[in-house]
């Protein structure tokens, strides 16, 4: 599973704009870098919450690993040059490698997670702004247990994550993919066009029903009437007494697979009901999603507050109005019990439901909602400075002291710094402390302790230095 | 800067094998992962400690960013397919990327931290072993500042981490590129002979005196006399006093650039002094190290302790023994001021001094020195079970409120599971606490507070469950 890939726009504004000559790809800078650590570490810390282990996989993977496995978007795969040995690809998503590991290792039990970059050659033309290489935080479960208890518990920390993150309102849509084929068979659809189909679906956050239509009709040459019959269908929105009603519906009963999601999808919401977070979640017929891999529930979430919406349009700055309008999808995921056996000699089956996180577009959101002036991007509690010439030695001297006792220290790499250009470097680097040194406060035995917010100035005694520090910004 | 490449060797302990079938890289399982994120921490808190910013660049870059940087290596350099667009390679290391960053966004002073995988394409004959994918951990400081200030830090760093990861003991060679080349200038080697002879004089680490001298001159045409003028300069060990004698010494002192490098050596060893790590510092002439863009002092640290370096090598299990010789090597660095100026189309100089951490080598001695049963790969407190039939429901909200207090949880993906069961599984995965649900506990408003440990048994009251659970975890 993977969210709509190129998550993040080239950004036009000078400020931010830091793509580094190469098509799709960007550095980080340091004020970039301290959000992105600020949201991992929510994210992990969540994970963790949940009993979450963590693996690493190559960047690259055989290229025979991948093949097969992302139906049309196989074609953006990143392949390595052959400079002889194996024929090596740039990981697609994480989910793929995860599954190799497991069937390579035999395990059939894991609770993992996964924060790492992927990769994806998206045409030129048609990518305008979008990232070739992005992260993605990803959290399965495998595992044969007992049904929707790990479904259950994949959309609960989206809901934590998303309420942590404090991202404004979200909505959070499930269908089952069970749900789709019998909705698909009992509307007459060929099983050979089921999947096609789907991804017709899939459209429908992009495009209006009636072009929707249009494709199946004319394209996918579908009749009108089981287009109309979908139509129906897919307008429905609820939670569990649509799943209810469903199940009694005329046609829909007809179709086994169908009841068996309809059922999955109750028993979900139940469990969600004791979570707590039935009120963020929809029933959602018209949501398809594209990988082919899914083999049961499948969910999406979406952020619903403008100005978050708004804020990431802007962030990506798209002027294509097609690739922005999806733009509040923040997570996403589903059951996919067949892929591990597919790595499997034997074919041993290990069902798998997981959900990554759509972390780029959540960088944006957040790099948008930060004041630039505010982000500090080290956590330096003081500065070791010099009132005087000559003291080099002695602020080198003092600063290992500091550094010894684990505190987050800087010292300017002159021999004869300016107090001025010290305090500025404080004022600019967000300092709150500077320790002044002096030839008084040397024959004195103490230094001088300055705060920088409010300038005012205070004798430490060197024995009680580093207490008073920790104290101060411990606060 | 690099370390020597390809920090470890396949593992062929059955237990600790999990090379993924692509030759010469790996998977990191849920222990290696608990292992890594511990020196990682303490990696990154000195980094921080120090003040440094951290930056991220993509895993490729413009093939010709990387082209003529790093000599007869650019040959290991994966090169990405040619699927339309530019030329791309996999980053070699983190260096070049970072002049690139500086470069490009005009930036001339930075101290920063970035670790990240870097690859390099083995050739499989020479290889055995060698990861293709491994992490670099680097930490430098850009910017035109008074001498060897920055370079004293550089040492600090390498000092304090090599400490608080409890290695064994350790030394750190410095010496200085511009005493090289000035040695050999007065040893009367030709200027064009430079780079080739101090390659080298970089392997008297791995071989014999007189097989380096028989490289010089039989291989590399160097005369007899040069070469053993060379030897005995190279057989130099000392601190700040060598650095004075070589001031003195007739020959030396004819190279302006020895003579500068030997000032710079003899400044450095005083900042060291007032950082008290010259215990652990030696200057020692027969360093060389490999690449081409040094210009000043470099380093390198390696772990003298026979347990550690033994624990390495059986940890790299090298069949060959030239390979594992140089395994007690864990940093090293130098100063480069001439990268930036590469990358300026104006070739603006940038000065830089910085140090790559060995983190894969010590990945290895650390996971030897773990024993596997005692690394926890969660961080779970307390497992949520049941001791009768049918409280799946019951089980579920405890859950969730405990995760919503962020306290870290798990529950069985079992309707029924068996208590017997899931107290095996704290046992195994290492959960200190269990609540135990029954219906005697339900219908008193309480939890029985399970200590795996001792088996000891408490009736806690809901309202003081999550104190509790707190109060007994944090200690």
């Amino acid at each position: 599973y993977w969210l709509p890939h190129g998550e993040i726009c080239y950004k036009e504004d000078a400020e931010q704009k830091n793509d580094n000559k190469q098509q799709g790809t960007r550095d980080y800078n340091p004020k970039q870098m301290a959000i992105r650590e600020k949201v991992f570490n929510t994210i992990i810390r969540c994970f963790k919450r949940h009993g979450a282990e963590t693996i690493d996989t190559p960047v690259f993977e055989l290229k025979e690993t991948l093949t097969g496995k992302y139906g049309e978007d196989s074609k953006l795969i990143y392949d390595l040059k052959d400079q002889g040995g194996e024929l090596l690809s740039l990981r697609y998503d994480l989910t793929v490698p995860f599954a190799r590991y497991l069937a390579m290792n035999k395990i059939t039990n894991i609770k993992r997670y996964h924060i790492a970059k992927v990769y994806r050659r998206d045409n030129p033309a048609m990518t305008r702004g979008r990232y070739r290489e992005f992260y993605q935080c990803d959290f399965d479960i495998a595992g044969q247990y007992d049904a929707m208890i790990p479904d259950a518990e994949c959309l609960k920390i989206v809901h934590e994550i998303l309420n942590e993150l404090d991202l404004g309102d979200f909505r959070i849509k499930v269908n089952d993919r069970r749900i789709l084929d019998g909705m698909f068979a009992v509307c007459g659809v060929p099983d050979d066009k089921f999947r096609t189909i789907c991804s017709t679906v899939d459209k429908l956050d992009k495009m209006s029903w009636e072009d929707v239509k249009k494709e199946m009709v004319n394209e996918k040459g579908l009749s009108e009437e089981a287009a109309d019959q979908i139509g129906e269908y897919v307008s429905m929105q609820g939670g569990m007494d649509l799943a209810e009603r469903l199940l009694q519906d005329h046609k829909m009963s007809q179709s086994k697979q169908a009841c068996a999601g309809l059922s999955d999808i109750k028993l979900l919401f139940k469990y969600l009901q004791l979570f707590h977070v039935t009120d963020k979640v929809v029933f959602d017929l018209s949501l398809a999603r594209g990988l082919d891999y899914y083999t049961g529930v499948i969910y999406e979430a979406v952020l619903t507050q403008a100005s978050a919406v708004s804020a990431a349009n802007e962030a990506q700055n798209c002027a294509n109005a097609e690739e922005s309008v999806s733009v509040g999808s923040v997570a996403g995921g589903g059951r996919y019990d067949g892929l591990v056996g597919m790595f499997d000699p034997k074919g041993r089956r290990v069902p798998c439901v997981g959900v990554s996180i759509g972390i780029e577009r959540i960088f944006s959101i957040m790099e948008q909602k930060a004041s630039p002036e505010k982000v500090r991007t080290t956590e330096v509690q003081i500065m070791v400075a010099s009132a005087q010439k000559n003291l080099l030695e002695e602020r080198l001297q003092l600063i290992s002291e500091l550094w010894n006792a684990g505190i987050k220290a800087e010292v300017m790499y002159k021999k004869n710094p300016k107090l001025l250009s010290q305090l500025q470097y404080c004022e600019e680097a967000g300092i709150p402390l500077v320790a002044i040194l002096g030839e008084q406060e040397l024959k004195d035995g103490v230094v001088k302790l300055r705060v920088v917010a409010t300038r005012e100035e205070v004798d430490i005694s060197r024995a009680d230095l580093i207490s008073e520090i920790k104290r101060r910004t411990e606060a």
